[in-house]
């Protein structure tokens, strides 16, 4: 099965709202009058986001999932899909598997897949851009955090940093292979939360953008930064590292203003999703992790950085 | 220098056409009321599309070309871009270099880029997203060649191909590294071409995509398909392989009425662009290369397919 083959099988689907899917020089898009659009892309490449020989269906998942995550976290609404994939062969059954996963995870989000790129690497290589919508002036930017805030943080960290130290723990092994995008806490925190990153390189790198960006500092209570029941049993350091600096969870951290509790409270619970408060912003531009009684936490971490190691 | 110094450093520019670029979980924009979007993505990988050690500067340049020939062969007007980079090292110098290359191509035709990842990965690897504008109703659809059209072609063909076979010819070289996106053809053609694709596959199956997408069939007279001035001194058999099947010269093949040739040259003219009649889109599902008498042309060619070799 050449190029051209293996995409009409498996890729080709007539797109609903769009004008113009896969098949032609581009996609065609006519935007909702009124609506901004939030686009994000990432790359993940073999052996180094994930291992040779991974499970073709979890990486079609993943791999769109981390994009889903970025929409999240501005509040836009998934809506079409762009996918280039750099192949090691044509292999038919490899691509049914990915598509698979990817199309589960699109169609539970409304996504439609509207264009892309296939092409021959020596090492299999996945770049996806996401588009989505929402409506004007309400997306959520690293920037708009205020001294004050709650900060807040969707799920639990950790278990996707644990899973490559200790892959045997299925429940850390599935947050993963398989994250799940907070795509509709995200939707409704607009107009609630008033900053929001997604967890992609740990916590305290992820803060660390917006304390940046919003030109403010950040304290976090170590204790009550949400965790998988396995870390009960965990070394502390090993479960600090991952709590820390663990990427990968792709989880929602935001910030919004303590008289919005109950309604962030009340967002959470229908969107399905359990939110824990686990500190504030405050004036300056220091990181601080502190235990019960505000005595600092060994922080000697790193956010994960693609260029450190 | 890390990840997030290496982006600010060369690619974080504040936007002017977007409502928000790089460094944020998603990239903003509003689009104009009454346009449609036209998007696009292209991946390059080392040792597929270019060679190791191929001239940065060069592939900034080209991956942004290869992106905006697409956005042409649909009449749009590039806007936005999207860039993914996989880089075996932190390498400051070629960050700079490829920068330098991308943004005079961007700032030439009102690219703004506006999002992107950087990670690590053993093999240079490059994945765009490009997106445009154009009013409704007019884009350049691969489906829309009828019978009796002319084929057009931009430019010369042939000319990247060559250079694969004999680098050592420099006006071959500097097609293939420095190829041209036919951005202001695509525009004036709005209305004009019925149908058209960007030559990236080789002018036999691109034109074999139209034929196929718009269930017709097309005759092309070979002596007049517009070739560099080298190609005289060919060996006949290498000539034909690189005008029918080479790939990468990523000039535009349009089909139009008959009616519209004055405007077809005046269109042209206007983007100074030289164009050229090639042949005749007919009924049927055949494609024909014939020479001055109508007879067959040798054409045991095949396009480029990349997963045929």
């Amino acid at each position: 099965m050449n190029e051209f083959e293996l995409i009409r099988r498996y890729f080709d689907r007539a797109p609903d709202r769009a004008l113009l899917g896969v098949g032609d020089d581009c996609a065609m898009l006519r935007p909702n009058a009124g609506l901004e659009l939030a686009l994000t892309t990432d790359m993940l490449v073999e052996g180094r986001h994930f291992a040779a020989g991974a499970d073709a269906r979890s990486l079609g998942h993943k791999s769109l999932a981390v994009n889903l995550s970025d929409l999240a976290a501005m509040g836009a609404a998934p809506r079409w899909a762009l996918l280039a994939l750099g192949l090691p062969a044509a292999d038919a059954k490899w691509v049914e598997q990915f598509a698979a996963g990817f199309f589960a995870l699109a169609e539970r989000h409304g996504v439609e897949l509207i264009g892309g790129d296939t092409t021959r690497s020596p090492l299999l290589t996945i770049s996806i851009t996401a588009i989505g919508e929402l409506p004007a002036g309400v997306a959520l930017y690293r920037s708009a955090a205020q001294a004050g805030d709650d900060i807040w943080v969707s799920g639990e960290l950790g278990g996707a940093a644990l899973a490559l130290r200790r892959p045997e723990i299925a429940e850390a092994k599935r947050r993963l292979d398989w994250p799940e995008p907070r795509v509709e806490l995200g939707e409704r925190l607009r107009g609630l939360a008033r900053s929001a990153i997604d967890v992609s390189d740990g916590l305290a790198g992820d803060l660390a953008h917006i304390a940046e960006r919003s030109r403010v500092g950040a304290v976090v209570e170590y204790e009550r930064i949400p965790r998988p029941a396995v870390f009960k049993s965990l070394d502390a350091a090993l479960a600090r590292e991952c709590l820390l600096s663990g990427g990968d969870d792709y989880e929602l951290v935001f910030t919004a203003l303590p008289s919005r509790r109950d309604a962030v409270a009340a967002a959470a619970a229908s969107a399905g999703v359990a939110v824990t408060r686990i500190g504030r912003i405050e004036a300056g531009s220091a990181l601080r992790f502190v235990d019960r009684d505000g005595a600092a936490v060994d922080s000697a971490f790193a956010s994960f950085d693609h260029f450190l190691s």
